[in-house]
């Protein structure tokens, strides 16, 4: 990775490792001062995504960069494990806020992240001052994750679920890379937003067990998504009270943000925004633009 | 291949390879005497799929094995086509029926053959003597495609729409291995079905654009079975008249033995038997119940 891309790793970023009280070393990467900001990515991803957004906000905020359990630098389970839900990391968030934050975060998340941060709104909804989505999926899609073709975009949840993607995916380093490349790019408006970091990904999702923990999350989910999609989710019972902002990008392939029309049957107080130039990776293609939302939201939440 | 085993080719089997009008070459196995049986195979099949029923039926019948245009011995197209779809497949079917055969033959199919003989069934009903099937997914299966779980089924239907299909299954040898493998395994109900010819089924789909013929039936197929899969199939206008009978494998996990339900809907006079100890490949796993359940449905017909 290039010294001056908007992935650098800046020269004060802090790795801390905590365990969990069930013994799970979790990592989480730190930099910058202000209110805390707690990032949560999705697959494939672990902390680096968060980079092009955090040396814009480390100068304002404190920006708080976990990997899930399973991902980057975090343990992962030796085999693919169907208790890793969007609960089990919500709690897991919840246990970073209370070891590193003294005042109510604010969580910032996209696709798995975006599970993870509507489990800790129902969870814990008074502990955070905000929630902001680049993406946002809520059991209303229903029928829509396969209806008008988009079934064709949804396989890989299936086949994560097989022995046999470990094994093909897995086979060697190059097949790690046509996988991890292939959804980089079709994910993304921006067709070389991950260019600079090809390899680190890669490097990333080799490390033993790497496939496997990204895989658990699809096993874990499984459940509520073949009942969401049949159009039979159990729905909330009630909406999210903790004020919430969507920067969805317009043209994400596998998240569509068309998608933004659901939401509000899930919050009480939420704000959608499109970006115009992204796909899936707002806060990788458009980060400025990413950056001027948190700000904007932040500003409002935080007076 | 053991010479004793099922799948022993017979010293007197003969291949011919016709030209079609459009200049295609396509391949065909043929062995016995006696009234024509034409077998259409699925994926990941070809000819050879047939050899453990021919082994025993071609002392009383002409048994004729075509490789579908882009499996097997046949030509294959350059890259993914998206207008090999069922009734190009029943062109060719006629096409060979009427070149090589002077009497109706009987039709045998399954997988992408039970789709292709569907078609021959709507388009020249009165030149066969009889459709056997050996499963046989219809337009009625609409919403089971993806409810229940069964989306959990189908994703290789969606990946073979991507380029990743063919960069990442076809990295090398091994890794077509593991596809075509996995397949035969997981859809079996007895495991071991092709571990005798398994080394014959890799080398077949490691030639030149043997996946991309493969994986071209899948984009062929892509709207009507998007059509399908949402619940709004075109129902065909008219049932098929021809004489039709359907031995089902009981635990067929990708095309369920329970849609057998659905067929009264489509043909005039259909025979529906389940074979108990089959998966989706009843003709491999349980040859001698596939033969009987041909030569008491050909006895009828051929009276």
């Amino acid at each position: 990775m290039r010294e001056n891309s908007s992935f650098a790793v800046p020269p004060d970023l802090k790795h801390h490792f905590l365990r969990t009280i069930d013994g799970r070393q979790i990592h989480v990467a730190e930099v910058g001062q202000g209110h805390p900001l707690i990032f949560v990515h999705g697959w494939p991803e672990f902390w680096k995504s968060w980079l092009p957004v955090v040396n814009f906000l480390k100068s304002n905020y404190r920006c708080i960069m976990p990997c899930l359990y399973g991902f980057g630098l975090s343990d992962k389970p030796d085999e693919i494990d169907s208790k890793i839900d969007a609960d089990f990391h919500a709690r897991d968030i919840n246990f970073i806020a209370k070891k590193l934050c003294s005042n109510r975060p604010i969580l910032i998340g996209h696709d798995v992240g975006s599970y993870v941060l509507q489990s800790v709104g129902h969870i814990t909804p008074k502990n955070y001052s905000g929630l902001i989505f680049f993406n946002c999926p809520t059991a209303s899609v229903g029928r829509d994750w396969v209806n008008y073709g988009h079934v064709n975009e949804i396989w890989y949840q299936s086949f994560h679920l097989t022995d046999l993607a470990q094994q093909l995916v897995g086979f060697n380093q190059n097949t790690i890379r046509l996988y991890i490349e292939y959804f980089l790019k079709h994910w993304s408006y921006n067709k070389s937003a991950f260019d600079l970091v090809l390899d680190d990904w890669v490097e990333n999702f080799s490390q033993p067990n790497a496939l496997i923990g990204g895989f658990s999350w699809y096993k874990s989910n499984n459940q509520k998504r073949i009942k969401t999609l049949q159009g039979d989710a159990d729905m909330p019972l009630s909406k999210i009270s903790t004020p919430s902002a969507i920067l969805w990008g317009k043209h994400d392939p596998i998240l569509k943000s068309d998608w933004g029309k659901f939401v509000e049957a899930h919050f009480d107080d939420v704000f959608v925004e499109y970006a115009n130039n992204s796909g899936h990776f707002v806060h990788v293609e458009q980060p400025e633009l990413a950056v001027k939302f948190i700000n904007q939201n932040a500003q409002k939440w935080l007076m």
